[in-house]
């Protein structure tokens, strides 16, 4: 299964690109995971950018007010995800406003990372670091610990 | 109101104590934030530390079976801490492993920032940025958006 994650710009902040390198760098040697910063713009321009770039996926918005998961829950996604031979998983992490509700309905799930808000450099840094903890969880080895 | 953070160890990931460093400058700028990091070592000894450090704080830990809260109920919670004249508030970010039952049962509070388990250091970044979007929400700072 391939992973597509979509944000909006790339980080400002110095170590949180340092941080998305690290967990990419990572993720590589064991899933297929691509990255794509779409340009900032107005967010109708940019939604529509995201709907392109999901095209063919198996879609999901990241929002405070998706379903939230244990990251066992999320390995075990991840499992059925792939048994049901899904190609793509398009993963989409909004910009400092977020997602609208338009876009909100345009996709197949929303996932929620925490009830909080998170500063969206964070964000894509905290599901980098779930994905990579659910093939962790997959694979049995010891990173992820109950 | 002055803050506490207790961690076991300090982050051994770069950009981890880079985003540490920063969110504890923005923060000194309005609150008295204090980073106390623990010697790691065996788990009865480390919260042996950790409550020696909460002593005479309101003691809270961090573990994703704990109480979720949007970053604007942690605002209020913040604001009615004040209010109450709490001195000090101590939070305690578990390691690699979590904290104890025996552990959890002698704070006042649980908190989760997420129900997924966060890798530690990013529980810490994490839960810095959440208290410093937190303080921009009381002082009405355009940095958080709904």
């Amino acid at each position: 299964m391939n992973w597509k994650i979509v944000t909006i710009g790339k980080p400002a902040l110095p170590w949180a690109r340092d941080a998305v390198a690290d967990y990419l760098a990572r993720l590589s040697r064991t899933a297929k995971v691509e990255w794509m910063a779409l340009k900032e713009g107005p967010v109708e321009q940019v939604e529509k950018a995201m709907m392109l770039a999901g095209e063919g996926s198996y879609r999901i918005a990241l929002d405070e007010r998706g379903k939230q998961m244990r990251s066992t829950a999320l390995a075990q996604w991840i499992k059925s995800k792939e048994l049901s031979a899904t190609k793509r998983v398009c993963l989409f992490v909004g910009g400092a406003d977020g997602h609208s509700q338009r876009f909100r309905e345009s996709v197949q799930e929303t996932w929620a990372l925490s009830t909080m808000t998170l500063q969206h450099e964070m964000a894509l840094i905290v599901l980098l670091e779930q994905i990579y903890r659910a093939g962790t969880i997959n694979r049995g080895e010891p990173y992820h610990r109950e």
